[in-house]
């Protein structure tokens, strides 16, 4: 790991201005040294590979041409930003990447002024964009606009939103389409076969055919025959139609790791562009780097690895991950039940999904990034009389949030929600945080909300889920790994509504939501030294509530503290509601909730993120000694 | 009104069953009707006119046509179904539309077994249609899926979405485009312009050239002649190629209003489709009405009206509407502050964002049905140094989550939420209720949420968001008319986090967020009878919370009573916490939330459905003599 490349012309840049006194033979060297040293930084850290080194030389080229932070360069998603970071001064820090108070694994605002959006989830940079490109033009930050998006973020119905409004307005924009054929897995839909039809029914452009394809760039005693030339290609099909029929001038396909090809096509248009302009750039995700490109993602996230093998460290594991028992499990009740089919947005290894489509491939569904339609289509399904599986995360179930209001539960039909990556999720950092699902599900009229405890917990909601055919129901279920408890053979189907006593005591009650009960059992654990054994239940539900139980705890004990691993307005809001709907607070209860800080919780460890969150099992001691009225905290409220 | 159309066909009709006896003449017949009939019933009810009219063809075609609701016929939107809900069994309640109790302005799948998917919010169709066909396809409910969905509708992404999964499936599925040209506005966007060259580039074609463009239908021996036309057809621009790229066949554009095109053409495809067929139908909103067809929406949204003039009835108007004085607060400021911009959704006169582009066209930006783009480009024009206002109704900024989450909230960026139809929306019913912002928003962290109890105080609450530049901030207010209070001159800016009282008092606190402030006085006055006066406050904030007020007022009073038109998880959840964390609980405090109840609330008159919800004056007397131990209700909870 203490070897680094050798990197003499890197060594010389700091800022993207120092790119302007290289020369463009200086730019290809520095674009191999960029990516030698995004394998070296990687290998140290872990994290997303394969979409930096295939944008080292678009990166290299962007910075030559435009003058960042003043022009702003947009990374849709983000996560290949790390040779971008390296050029913005942020190359001593690199080795910290996704690491606590280390840099970010994405674009990040707060972090350079060299990031002018952040990003975390796709297909967001084109409209982030034309607000740059049209602020410069009202008198806001001068500069230009560019979007860099791949193919797979052009599938998210955003993209199109944006697309289409840009080609309206007609400001002078840039979207450079970074056409690697994946995503995170091989992208899926129409749009991604249009993409490909593009490049595979003719061989490259050369520089001289893109150069005719910028017609409008040209000077105007070239511009007939060039105009000609790009009819004849039209006509041929290479040329984009549809973005033209957007409104954009399309520029490509181009190889998008060809310094001769992008350097002075960037200089042409950034000289002469008037309206948007979209640059169709091939590359290879992974690119440069063998271990990357022969793997099946394309090296898409790694752990450490050996910079000359590419051997992953292997990852200790005790248990296996919630989603592959989410998978199993979906997989089991799958067998006994043929109307059961799945959903994906794009991430059929992130949710499990791969595994039951290789079993059920009639039954799987990769409607690519596009969670608004998987949602409505899951609807669709269910009024069809299926049983869809629609598996997300939790941060990305924000995307269809008002499918699942308007067509799910408005409607009442029973689509069953598979959130995944609920809570805190470690290195990704704030924008993955999935920490709303609880309060933006609950508040829906007829909605059933459960959260698994932990995995064996999980496959009972898949049962209970499978089994659940009079409404949408949703479980969430955090990121990593299970608690190693057993698994059961077959998931049982859990009463809707009913909670459970995990271990009796008195006092204190403490009602959990979620995987905050192994803490709370821990914290238990350590109270018995002072002789305080405080009642421990997993509500199971966020919704319906467990009524009964919940009285019967809050009647029985001087306390009563719930804790969730999401924001205010979730399940202690709920059972707050209940307490005062009865008159629980008339007579006083000593009633707390413990639930996710109210800001955005950095990047770091996933204990290090619970303990900035108070959400470990000493904060959950503290609390109970604090509201016994133990201890130096006793007097806190005083 | 008492005076009917002549129907002699129509009243023949029951069920689209009945449709399969009368001959194409006499289905044309049926269509004039149709027509007359839904006038009269409109001129009733008031409602959405233009849009059904502009589809009686489609409709009596559809239903002449497919066997409904084996086949499943999806309208999107669900606006222009009035004639539809005729065919189908519903004609003896027609003139209930939008009432209590009477039929739903929109498609309702518990009204109708023909109604086989619900809308209210554009876009959804063509992800239930391909739902409805998958599921189909693998032992689900039989028949066919329909999507009927207007150009404007197409310009949301998830249209694009579903477009670009179903080009992907291949499944069987009917795509009918009813362009229009219209949406509630005139529609914006490169997409719109590209339909509109579609068939202004050529005439309409004739049927035997619909013919030919349906290659892939024809027997045999007649494909290669047809497909030799059909690229001739493509050559000449008017093919639909953008959807063909998609992986749609493309027939079109035809005369939607002539029968002897549409019912051909449905039966040929009937009968041959295979895979996914977009059908281009030209019509005209309001069609075969002299008076919608003149009038600038082309009779969008309606009240009562003289079917013969066309002339409404005139609303009486007590005092301007929220939206109106939204609109005319934010030119003021506009006029002061040169940065600040104006950003709707397709909804420039529901938001008054009209208003604002004829003063300041430059500074308005109608993106379409697009809240997702609508939201992040807002972000990047705060990004840029703008100070955007994102003029959204509550229950359509519900599309823009996660870009309120990921891209404002994370970042921290001062995008300015103008939030219209915050609450119940009367006769628009559950769809488009706008309850669930407070929840949404206020959990979110770093924002500024306010709601606006009259209209003196939404003027102010521009002021606040035109100045507050360190962050995300959102004001909310409801439909309808303001309670005529003066307004100011100019608006103040309002301490962020203060809430104010409004009455004092003693034994009970009533800290009402938004407009449920005057039942909140007035309940006090009733309760002056029983020598009984509560404070009351305005919170104004729902984050953050006014720590000072919420914590004096629990001291001193016996009861806290929390009131805001949202679901639980929003104001009193976050007041809850407060007091929660603040140990007020331990020592007993009689303390409820007054929130939405926990189910849809079905269309009305929005006094009605404040009953409904118990939001009224007389619930809020009676929940304040509940806590006091006053009259019977004291002994509910027993």
């Amino acid at each position: 790991m203490t070897d680094r490349p050798n990197t003499p012309v890197l060594d010389r840049v700091n800022l993207p201005s120092d790119l302007k006194a290289l020369s463009d033979r200086e730019l290809r060297q520095l674009a191999d040294e960029l990516r030698a040293e995004t394998v070296s930084a990687v290998s140290v850290t872990g994290g997303h590979l394969g979409a930096g080194l295939g944008v080292v030389e678009l990166t290299v080229a962007l910075h030559a041409v435009f003058d960042s932070p003043r022009d702003k360069i947009i990374w849709d998603v983000g996560h290949q930003c790390y040779p971008h970071k390296i050029l913005t001064g942020r190359r001593d820090r690199i080795r910290t990447l996704r690491m606590g108070g280390g840099l970010a694994g994405f674009t990040k605002r707060a972090e350079s002024p060299y990031d002018p959006f952040g990003a975390g989830h796709s297909s967001t940079s084109i409209s982030a964009a034309l607000g740059f490109a049209v602020a410069r033009d009202l008198g806001g930050d001068p500069g230009d606009a560019i979007a860099v998006i791949g193919d797979g973020a052009m599938s998210a119905g955003m993209a199109y939103e944006a697309l289409n409004n840009a080609g309206h307005l007609g400001k002078r924009l840039f979207v450079i389409l970074n056409d690697n054929e994946m995503s995170i897995a091989p992208p899926v839909g129409a749009m991604s076969s249009y993409l490909t039809r593009l490049y595979t029914q003719g061989p490259f452009q050369e520089l001289k055919a893109v150069a005719k394809g910028a017609v409008g760039f040209l000077p105007e005693p070239l511009q007939e025959g060039a105009r000609r030339a790009k009819e004849m290609l039209k006509g041929m099909t290479i040329g984009g139609t549809l973005f033209e029929e957007l409104g954009f001038s399309y520029i490509g396909p181009v190889d998008g790791h060809d310094m001769e090809q992008l350097l002075p096509l960037l200089r042409t248009v950034k000289a002469r562009a008037t309206g948007p302009v979209l640059i169709h750039a091939v590359t290879k995700k992974g690119k440069g780097y063998a271990p990357a490109e022969n793997a099946a993602d394309c090296g898409h996230a790694t752990g450490r690895f050996d910079p000359v093998t590419g051997i992953q460290a292997k990852a200790k594991s005790n248990a296996p991950s919630y989603t592959s028992v989410f998978a199993r499990a979906l997989i089991d009740e799958a067998g006994r039940d043929e109307r059961i089919v799945g959903i994906t947005a794009a991430m059929p290894d992130g949710t499990g999904l791969k595994q039951f489509a290789e079993r059920f491939p009639r039954r799987s569904f990769d409607v690519g990034i596009a969670e608004q339609h998987a949602v409505t289509f899951s609807a669709g399904l269910a009024a069809g009389g299926l049983k869809p599986f629609c598996a997300l995360y939790s941060t990305f179930l924000q995307r269809g949030y008002d499918q699942v209001v308007h067509d799910v539960a408005v409607q009442g039909l029973p689509v069953r929600f598979a959130i995944d990556r609920a809570g805190l999720v470690g290195q990704d950092g704030p924008t993955h945080a999935g920490a709303y699902d609880i309060a933006y599900l609950a508040n829906l009229p007829g909605f059933v909300v459960m959260a698994a405890a932990d995995e064996a917990e999980l496959v009972h909601m898949v049962a209970t889920a499978a089994a659940h055919d009079s409404g949408p129901i949703a479980f969430r279920f955090p990121r990593g790994e299970g608690t190693g408890i057993d698994l059961p053979d077959r998931g049982e189907v859990l009463p809707i509504g009913r909670g459970r006593i995990v271990a009796e005591g008195s006092g204190v009650a403490l009602l959990s939501l979620g995987t905050r009960l192994a803490p709370a059992l821990e914290a238990r654990e350590a109270l018995a030294a002072r002789g305080i054994r405080p009642t421990v239940a997993d509500a199971r539900f966020a919704k319906p509530l467990d009524r009964d139980l919940i009285l019967r705890l809050a009647r029985s004990h001087q306390a009563l503290i719930t804790i969730e691993e999401g924001a205010v307005g979730g399940f202690g809001s709920h059972v707050a509601q209940l307490l005062a709907d009865e008159g629980v607070f008339d007579g006083g209860l000593k009633f707390r909730s413990m639930v996710l800080p109210d800001r955005f919780v950095d990047h770091d460890a996933p204990m290090a993120m619970y303990d900035d969150s108070a959400l470990n099992a000493r904060h959950i001691e503290a609390k109970v000694l604090e509201v016994m009225g133990v201890g130096q905290l006793a007097d806190r409220r005083a």
